[in-house]
C-alpha cells in the first residue's frame, strides 16, 4: 500500500486555488490540529519534465556524477549514504537502478533491509546498519533504512509518544556523529499523492509477471486509510524533527519519473561535491553546488491564484467586522496569559505596510509594537542572529508585529551570500526550535507571506517613482532584489517547506489585490486566535 | 543549603581505600540504582594548593588571561559566557570577584539571575538570558543560569521526567547553536562535599554582619536531606546529559579556595584561547591550550590503594566459587535475552590478559569472543571509529570481551594526537550514547580499569624482557607509553569522569597484585549480573 504527504499537505496549499472560499472556511486548518504536518507543501505541486529535457539533463548529470564520484573515491575522505524512503509505487527501486546506471557501479553498493534476520534480531537494532557501513570513497544506497524501521514501529503502535521522541532524538545525534566522522547522508523522501501511488502500485502488481525489476514494496500491511494516516503523521513528524543542518531531508516529487530521477541525481551530485570538498574532520567548510539550472522547480508562490480580488461592495464592512473580532480576541481576559507574534514576509512592495496598518488599527495602542527589520546594527551583528528578535519578544498579553523577521537568515542572507550555506541550512532547525519554544511558552506565532507577481511589483515600483510621497519607499536595493526574483522564489519555497511546522504554519497571502490581502491577513490572525 | 556530588560519588571512589572490604560488599553500587550518578568522581579527591604555589600560578595566570582576553576583544569573533553553578558555600561569588581581579573589568559583565522580575515573568523563560547576551569580544559571568533554573524546577517537582528530558534536549540544542554563532560556553560546577559546604555556609552566615562580599545563596529552601538528594540527582543527570563536545561541563573541586580559583582561571584561559583561535563560523578548528602544568590534578588511579592483595590461602577457593557463579549467571535461561559486553582497559602490563583468562574459563566456549584491539586496519580507518566495535557486538546470550576498546579514542588517540581535541571532546558524548543504546537493547556493559603503579609496571617490563616466552608481549611502544605516564593518567581520569554513566559505570581495579585483580574483576562481573 501507499501513502504520501499529499493528503494532508495539499489542504494548506490549496488556499490559493479558485475554490478558496470553500477551503478557507474549512476550519481545521487554522486550528493546527496536532496531526497536521504542513511541511514540504511544494512537493504537491506539479513537477514534470519532458523526455527531451530529461535527455539533456541526464547527459550532463552522468558526466558530472562520475567526475564527483571519482573525486570522492580518490580522496577517500568521505562516504555517502543515500537513504531512499517514501510511498510504495513512488519508484524506490527504479531510483536505485537509475543511480547504478549513472554511477560507476564498482564503487556503489545497495544496502537493503527488510524483516530482520535471526542474526540481526539477536543484536541491537542499529547493528545491521553499522555492519554494512560503506568505507570512505564509496556510496551506499539504502532501502529500508533506520528511518523506515522507526516509522513502521511508530505507525504500528510499538513506540509510544515518548519512545518515538527518544528514537528521533537519538537519530539526530547518530546522524550528526556520522557526519562528523565523514559519512555524508542524503535522506530522500519520494513524495507521491496517495491516490496516484496506489494506482501506480496496482498497475505494477498487475504487470508483475512481466516485471523485470521487482518493485520495492515496504508498506503492504498498511492497507486501511487509518493505518496510512498514522504512517503519514509519523513520517511528517520525522521529516520535521530530524531535518538538521548536518543531515536535512529532501522531499522529492515522484509523480513524474523523469523529474524524480533528475532531482535525485542533482541532489546526489550536490552531496558528492560537498563530500569531496569536505576537509578532514574537525574543520568543515561547505562548497555547495548551485542548484541545477535546468531543473524546473516550481515555487510555492507560482501556485497561488493572484487574480483573487476582494468584493469592493462589501470590503469596508468585512474589514470592519474582522477588525472588531481582532479587537475582541486581543482584549479578552484569556489573552492576557498568552502572547501573539505576527510575522510579515513577502515580496518587496507586496503591501506589508498596508496590511500591518489594518491589523494595528484593531489593537490596543498600548499593547503592540511593530518591529521593522533593517540591516543588523553593530550591536546586533556582535551577537547570535536570533538575539535581536529575542529581545523584542512581547510580554504576554501584548502583540509583537515583525515587518520582516528572523527569516531574513534564509532569505536575503542566503541569496546575498551574507550567510554561508551551512549557516542557513542549520537555521531552519534553529528557527523551528525558536518558534517551538515560543509556542510552548503560550505564544501564538502567525506567519504570513504576501505574494505578488513580478508584473504587479513592477507597476508598484513605477507608481512609487512617480509619486513624490511614495518615493522614499523605493531604494536601489529593491531594483537589485528584483533581478534576483528566481533566487528569492527558490529560497522562499525552501523556507516555507522547511519551517511550516505544526506549531507555526505559514499562510500564503495572494496580494496582487491589496484589499484581498488585507482581508485574508486579518482573517488568518482572527481565526487562529478564535480557534484556541 | 548545600549539596554536592560527594554523597553519591564517593561511594564508588572509595573502592580503593583501606576499608575496601566494607564498601565492597555494600551492594547498591553494583545494582546501579537509577538515581546513582557516578560521573566526575575525581572531584571528590583531595585537591589542594599551598599559598606559595598559588601565588606563582596566579602571577602567570593574570598575565596569560589578560593577553587572551585582549586578543578576544580585538578580534571580536567570539563571546565567552562562564556559567557558575554549584553548592551554596562553594564560593560562587568569590570566583566572580577573583575573575574581576584577574581580567580587565571593562570587558567583563556579571549576569545574575534570581527570582524572575515582573518584566521577565511576562515573557518566555529564556528571554532574560537572551536580553543580556554579551557582544563578541566580551566575557559574561553568569550566576543563576538556565541550568540553575532547570535544576530548581526539576528538584521542586515542577518538571516531570518527560518535561525535564525536553528541557535538557533543548539545552543541548541551544548551546550548540550558541557555539555555532560564536558564543563559547564554560559551564562550571563547583563541587564540594555536602557536609563541608554546609559547614562553610554556616560559618559565612555567622560572620554575615562583617562580610564585605555577600555570599551567593541559591538553594536556601532545599533544607532537608531528601530535597538535597533530589537536587543532586537532577544535577548529576544534567551534567551527564548536557556535556557535549561543543559545551562540556567542568566539575571543579572547591574545597580549597586556592585550588578552586586556579582551576577556574585555567579553564577560562583555555576557553579564551579557543575563542580567540576560532575561525569565523562554519570552519571550526580548535587550538586547545595545554592543561596547566603546575596545577596538581590528582588522577583517579592515584587514589587507589595498590597495596591490596588477595589472601593466598583462600585465593583458589574464592576464584573457583566466583567462576562457578559466573558460569551459572551466563548459562541461566534469562541470560539468553540479554547480552554482556565487558571492557578491559588499564595500564600496559596491568594484567588484562590474565584477568580475561580467568573470566573466559568460566564461559561456555561457544558463547564468547575476545576482541583484541590493535591499531585500526585500513578497513577500519575508512569508517567511523565506532564501526569496528559495532560489528563485534555479541548476539544476545553471548559475551563480548574487549581487550582495549572504543576508549582508545580518548586515551591513546588523544595522547598521541591521532584524534584532534574536538574529536575526542565529542567522543565522550558519542560513547555515552553508544553505551546507552546497548543498555536500552538489553546489554549489560561492564567496564574495568586495571591500575598498577609505575614501579610495578617497570618490574613487569623487566621480567618480560628477561623471560623469552614473555618477550613478545613487550614492544617499543610500551616503553614510549611509559614516558607519557602522566598524560595517560590525565586522559584516564577525564575518561572515567565523563563516561562513568548511570548505565555503564567504571570500576577501578587495583592490580599490583594479580590475584587480587582477578578476584575483583570476577566479582564485579558476577555481582552486576546477579543484581539484575
Amino acid at each position: 500500500m501507499t501513502f504520501g504527504l499529499g493528503n494532508r499537505c495539499s489542504i494548506l496549499l490549496s488556499y490559493g486555488t479558485r475554490d478558496w472560499t470553500d477551503i478557507y472556511h474549512s476550519g481545521p486548518v487554522w486550528k493546527v490540529p496536532s496531526l497536521d504536518r504542513p511541511m514540504f507543501q511544494s512537493a504537491a505541486l506539479p513537477h514534470v519534465m519532458t523526455r527531451d529535457d530529461f535527455a539533456a539533463v541526464e547527459a550532463r548529470l552522468r558526466e558530472q556524477l562520475l567526475d564527483a564520484q571519482f573525486e570522492v573515491a580518490e580522496k577517500k575522505n568521505a562516504a555517502v549514504l543515500v537513504t531512499i524512503n517514501g510511498s510504495d509505487g513512488a519508484g524506490k527501486g527504479e531510483i536505485v537502478n537509475r543511480l547504478y546506471d549513472w554511477l560507476d557501479d564498482h564503487l556503489v553498493g545497495t544496502l537493503s533491509y527488510g524483516r530482520p534476520t535471526d542474526e540481526e534480531r539477536a543484536r541491537p537494532g542499529a547493528w545491521r546498519y553499522w555492519r554494512d557501513m560503506p568505507a570512505k570513497g564509496r556510496i551506499g544506497l539504502v532501502l529500508g533504512s533506520w528511518h523506515h524501521r522507526a516509522l513502521r514501529n511508530r505507525a504500528l503502535g510499538r513506540l509510544d509518544r515518548a519512545a518515538y521522541d527518544d528514537v528521533l532524538e537519538n537519530m539526530i545525534r547518530v546522524e550528526e556523529m556520522l557526519r562528523n566522522e565523514g559519512v555524508h547522508l542524503l535522506k530522500i523522501w519520494l513524495h507521491m499523492d496517495d491516490a496516484d501511488a496506489r494506482r501506480r502500485l496496482k498497475k505494477l502488481r498487475e504487470a508483475n509477471g512481466s516485471l523485470r525489476r521487482p518493485a520495492v514494496i515496504e508498506w503492504d500491511e498498511f492497507d486501511s486509510a487509518r493505518a496510512r494516516g498514522r504512517l503519514a503523521d509519523a513520517a511528517m513528524e520525522m521529516v520535521e524533527r530530524t531535518s538538521t543542518g548536518a543531515a536535512p531531508w529532501a522531499v522529492v516529487p515522484a509523480a513524474d519519473p523523469h523529474y524524480r530521477d533528475a532531482a535525485v541525481g542533482d541532489l546526489l551530485l550536490q552531496t558528492l561535491i560537498r563530500a569531496a570538498a569536505a576537509a578532514p574532520p574537525a574543520a568543515r567548510t561547505l562548497a555547495m553546488a548551485e542548484p541545477m539550472r535546468d531543473l524546473p522547480k516550481p515555487s510555492l508562490a507560482s501556485a497561488l491564484d493572484l487574480s483573487l480580488t476582494a468584493d469592493r461592495a462589501t470590503y469596508g464592512a468585512e474589514l470592519a467586522a474582522l477588525q472588531r473580532r481582532l479587537t475582541e480576541a486581543t482584549t479578552a481576559r484569556s489573552f492576557r496569559r498568552k502572547g501573539l507574534v505576527i510575522v510579515f514576509e513577502g515580496n518587496d512592495a507586496a503591501g506589508k505596510g498596508g496590511a500591518i496598518r489594518r491589523v494595528r488599527e484593531a489593537l490596543d495602542p498600548r499593547r503592540f509594537r511593530v518591529h521593522g527589520v533593517a540591516a543588523p546594527t553593530d550591536e546586533e551583528r556582535a551577537r547570535p542572529y536570533l538575539w535581536r528578535f529575542w529581545r523584542n519578544i512581547p510580554r504576554r498579553g501584548d502583540v509583537g508585529i515583525f515587518d520582516r523577521s528572523w527569516y531574513g537568515r534564509v532569505l536575503v542572507e542566503r541569496v546575498e551570500g551574507y550567510a554561508a550555506p551551512d549557516e542557513w541550512m542549520r537555521a531552519y532547525q534553529e528557527i523551528n526550535d525558536f518558534e517551538r519554544e515560543l509556542h510552548e511558552n503560550g505564544y501564538m506565532v502567525v506567519k504570513l507571506w504576501l505574494a505578488i507577481s513580478p508584473q504587479e511589483q513592477l507597476a508598484r515600483f513605477q507608481d512609487r517613482e512617480a509619486k513624490p510621497f511614495k518615493r522614499y519607499k523605493l531604494t536601489p536595493d529593491d531594483w537589485r532584489n528584483r533581478e534576483k526574483w528566481a533566487l528569492y522564489e527558490t529560497a522562499m519555497t525552501e523556507m516555507i517547506d522547511r519551517t511550516s511546522s505544526r506549531h507555526a504554519p505559514w499562510t500564503l497571502v495572494e496580494a496582487n489585490d491589496k484589499k484581498f490581502a488585507r482581508l485574508k491577513t486579518l482573517r488568518t490572525i482572527v481565526e487562529r486566535l478564535e480557534s484556541q
